[in-house]
């Protein structure tokens, strides 16, 4: 959809995972508070898919956490400028 | 996907529509910066579809923004907690 690549979605991977293992929480714990799919929190911690805004919600949620940290953390590791 | 209602989407279309008029630009010429179609980003702005976070990117790049800025604005004006 967007034109070039996402800095972001494999960032944002990395920072559920991290916040994730950080909270004690397997995948399929994670998919249960949140709604989410198993597959598809595996999917977007590898940066395999660009979350909706709705998942990040979700998952921001199921973390304890606001969407913006969720984003700030990514972009931090993304390096985004 | 995630169950629930999403607080955070139409919020975040309201954001875009806000940031897009205070730059002056139409939703085609935002549609022409951020590589993204107009009906897409009309839809975005009215809340009907939630993003993707590469969308979510995109769209802060056209605006002179980062991904969190508009995010922390969405949840400011969803009453996000």
């Amino acid at each position: 959809m967007a034109k070039g690549r996402s800095l972001i979605s494999p960032a944002f991977g990395q920072a559920v995972r991290e916040l994730r293992i950080k909270a004690g929480l397997s995948q399929e714990r994670l998919g249960e508070l949140s709604g989410l799919h198993r597959t598809y929190i595996g999917d977007v911690e590898r940066g395999l898919k660009s979350p909706s805004l709705k998942a990040v919600e979700a998952l921001a949620r199921a973390l304890g956490r606001k969407p913006h940290e969720l984003i700030v953390r990514a972009e931090q590791l993304s390096g985004w400028r």
